[in-house]
């Protein structure tokens, strides 16, 4: 749909996001620094396009590798390879498509690593199944999540869970692009999502781009448009959905679940089964990423505060399961209790046992 | 404490709270259509200074028509002078202060309109008076509200209820003060208050002046900021509160009124008498100005959408009775059911039949 994150002769090509949606600029990756850079500095964000982009990362930096004299120096590649999961993967605690990403990564360099050329090969093969599988996985949040809307409705959703988020499609707005391909008349309200102005930037922009009706608001509005019934739904993405189903997403997804719950409206969060992370048993585990206060002090040079401003900047929070609906994924909508729901998936426990790391980060 | 607004040379000298924090400029005006203007385009803002603009405004107009060839005509000072109050009265609808003003100033009008010289100085004298007075009524909302108040509480507020907002003080901000000159170690957390960015701008520079500790979040913070025990308290200020203890405050007022009460937070409103309309019923009657769609596609003159987007700009919200702790005014603080411990009010009830416009605005 659009050319959010793509491989290219040799380099990894990224639509630069912070300048959406005055500009259509693409960053050239040619290294993992670069690629690291890029997933801290957000020109790429939302979790599952984080996962994408730390698998072709690595894919990246192992390749370069091959320049390398010390490449058939027992212990180099194991190191090499152990230090480039690494820059990628401190790059942002909370979401953890990034370490699932690496995982399967992981997996490859084991099965691979006696053969350099083969390798490289298929860390990027790896990478890009992922790529074209999360699509699909969008696809099919999107075909369940539907579901849930009926033809009339107007979704309310914070941050970008979008094209821009995922490989393509989306999962919050995946959901909607599903239903307005099966001829239903959904509309969307976009909270602008401060600091960072991922729904007025990229949420807007990209439903602009596909020609569904979207209103913008600044955050502090939202209760006002439920209280006004201007809402049937809330439908938010996620950054991790804890064993519990306890939800880390952006910064303002908590205050919309109370605020939902309170006016009766259904909150629901559209996440792919490798958002949702078996080894962190509620949300109390999820690390939650703090960054710098410059991101609400000032917007694009301009200051909206001294610099000396005591400022308090979570890019996350956490909501808890008891505000949540349904959580909709590729294999099916699960409802409360979350927890059991969440244990009752086959396709997780078999992934969480093969393929997750160590376990060290959560 | 600020010269948030000052009679000066036969003019009104206003700090354009627009270029806050960055620049600190002061805006002359000659007639009332010049203060119709930065009333209208928020060089002042926040309802008791709106109000004290308002009757300086009044004042000057009058005054301006000295220099009329018409003035001794039979029933051109009466037009004249309800053009004037016409003018600055539909500039901005939801803050009440705006009509009670006008009707004060009316009241002086009735009684001197024969003696045009007296007129003037009268007017300009009942402007100076309602300045003085609403300096000191926020002094005694402080001293009252204190008392809601422990040391080592931190308040969460919204928009700038402060100094900045009145004839000096403040309101919301004023309980803040007063318990801080009490000794009472108090801090504030500001949310930013989009779109128009008073929390960021304003609060955190007259408190940061004032050297109370106060750090900034954005609007979509405050849930989570509840969550974490970070706030003990949330005291916003008001535009008009109606006789059942509705109240229109800033938009996001409600938001916080409700992530309060999902918390058990106390949510106060501190206010004078003179935003309590007892002339409206309930919220459902207070009208609620909608702004230029502008202020939420652009982030301080850098445009955050495209032009073409669709917007919803409500300036305020109103947070219904049920979700207020208790209001603070002047007089004494006011506890649920505050449709009840209004009506008990014998200042307002006076007020209310003798200085009252007409009733055709609310």
């Amino acid at each position: 749909m659009y050319p959010v994150i793509e491989w290219k002769d040799h380099a990894l090509v990224m639509l630069d996001q912070r300048r959406l949606p005055g500009e259509k600029k693409f960053v050239v990756h040619r290294d993992h620094h670069d690629v690291a850079r890029s997933i801290r500095d957000m020109v790429i964000r939302g979790a599952p396009a984080i996962g994408i982009a730390a698998a072709y990362g690595i894919a990246l930096g192992v390749s370069r590798l091959e320049a390398s004299p010390d490449l058939g120096r027992p212990g180099f590649l194991e190191k090499a390879f152990r230090d480039i999961v690494s820059t990628i993967t401190t790059t942002r605690p909370t979401a953890v498509n990034l370490f699932w990403a690496a995982a399967r990564i992981e997996a490859v360099f084991a099965q691979s690593r006696n053969d350099f050329p083969r390798l490289c090969r298929e860390l990027l093969a790896a990478a890009q199944s992922l790529d074209r599988e999360d699509y699909e996985v969008n696809r099919a949040i999107g075909r369940n999540g539907r579901k849930l809307l009926k033809s009339g409705d107007t979704v309310l959703t914070h941050c970008n869970a979008g094209a821009l988020a995922t490989a393509g499609y989306g999962t919050a707005l995946g959901v909607v692009r599903a239903a307005v391909e099966n001829g239903m008349k959904v509309s969307v309200i976009a909270g602008e999502t401060r600091p960072y102005l991922q729904g007025a930037r990229l949420t807007v922009w990209e439903l602009q781009e596909d020609g569904i009706p979207v209103t913008l608001i600044t955050d502090s509005m939202a209760g006002y448009v439920m209280k006004r019934k201007m809402a049937q739904a809330v439908i938010v993405g996620a950054d991790r959905v804890a064993a519990n189903g306890d939800t880390a997403n952006k910064i303002g997804t908590y205050s919309l679940a109370v605020l939902a719950r309170h006016h009766g409206i259904p909150f629901f969060v559209a996440a792919p089964l490798s958002t949702i992370d078996p080894a962190t048993a509620d949300g109390d585990g999820i690390p939650i990423e703090e960054r710098d206060g410059d991101e609400v002090r000032m917007f694009m040079g301009r200051a909206t505060a001294r610099p000396q401003t005591a400022v308090y900047n979570p890019a996350f929070d956490v909501t808890p399961a008891a505000l949540i609906s349904a959580l909709i994924t590729e294999e099916r909508i699960l409802y409360p209790p979350l927890g059991k729901a969440i244990a009752a998936l086959r396709g997780l426990r078999r992934r969480s046992t093969s393929a997750r790391p160590g376990g060290g980060r959560s």
